[in-house]
């Protein structure tokens, strides 16, 4: 509606170009049986935080692994080294989402051996909804104080993903923020979803998410054998 | 970095066309003497609740409007009308920011004796930066939810603002959120920021803002006088 025709041809070509990439990377990834996720929230949701929560659980049994996405600064990649997981970090200047080819350019540095790789996307609801980077799994956050008017207004993230994780739930008691509305309106826009509700101060959601992960890796092991 | 040339090409040409569409329309809104201010954020950062309390607070004395601008749903412009402001929606259906064409497609339903308009942009802290849409003001707003690193990794919104909003401050005492840090580091992006802290909960801030708006309100008539 918004866009010229030379725009909407600029689009599909990138849109197809990223799709291509994307593939083979997903391809490359599973073989190797490595699990890919691939976060996407608003900036401030908590996706950073989710993955040192994730990462803590899973490191003794599992080789995990972050891709951290951002327009500038390394301080998320700095907080999951902190806690012993390699990060690789791709800033991306100013640009508004991950595209495939971003990570290709890194691919080598990402260890054959891994079994979870976390892609945490540039903090933003809309962009990076449009952009496969090749992940087996892609999560949408939510958190409580953001409100709980969100699935139906920023759709795309909802209707793509996988799985939706209401993040700050510990903030539930203090907020208006129905999260068994929120969960049915997710569920109507995208039947599909599997929805944990966590909170990284008291920890809640963040062994069931785990064990849905483990059994995501378990399935592609199958799939693999 | 990351763009071919084509793209380039074409991003140019949309932003040169915005900007003339959006002089034009700085131009007609403050010949009418009407100020114009574009609110940026991400999405849940209280845009619409800071609009309420402060359309509260001007419509007694003043004749505002608000453009509501959203991917999908009417759900803000029916919040700004319930307290009795007008609300113009512009629904993008999938486009990640305001432009100026969008506005100039709705502007015969713009009163000429407005005072204030205000435009609630996408919730997005990354694309609405790039997008002038003839506004005279822009503001960002930060939620203390979202966390104090947000400024350096989101710098654009921070850059092209000329205030700066901490909104959800009730939170402070709660959350890890250090607005002293916060402020410092967005001054340091953009020495020009006109800073806030507000809270919709206890009123923190919205009458020292809106003394403001009306400074401003007060120099744009006397430019024109």
């Amino acid at each position: 509606m918004e866009k010229s025709k030379k725009e909407v041809l600029v689009l599909e070509d990138i849109l197809g170009s990223n799709k291509k990439i994307a593939s083979s990377i997903r391809k490359k990834l599973e073989d190797k049986g490595i699990l890919a996720a691939n976060l996407l929230s608003s900036p401030g949701s908590g996706k950073t935080t989710l993955l040192e929560k994730i990462g803590l659980k899973l490191k003794d049994r599992y080789r995990v692994g972050v891709i951290e996405g951002d327009i500038e600064t390394e301080r998320d990649a700095e907080r999951i080294r902190k806690i012993g997981l390699p990060a690789w970090q791709i800033t991306t200047h100013g640009a508004c989402h991950l595209e495939a080819k971003m990570l290709a350019r890194i691919f080598d540095q990402i260890p054959a051996d891994l079994n979870f790789l976390f892609i945490e996307n540039v903090g933003n609801l809309v962009c990076p909804a449009s952009f496969d980077l090749g992940e087996s799994l892609r999560f949408v956050l939510l958190s409580v104080p953001e409100g709980d008017d969100k699935p139906r207004k920023y759709p795309e993230a909802f209707i793509t993903s996988q799985v939706f994780v209401i993040t700050k739930a510990d903030l539930l008691p203090y907020l208006p923020f129905d999260a068994d509305r929120v969960t049915a309106e997710a569920l109507e826009i995208n039947p599909k979803l599997e929805v944990f509700r966590t909170s990284a101060i008291t920890g809640e959601g963040i062994e069931p998410l785990c064990q849905y992960l483990e059994k995501k890796l378990q399935e592609l092991r199958t799939k693999n054998a």
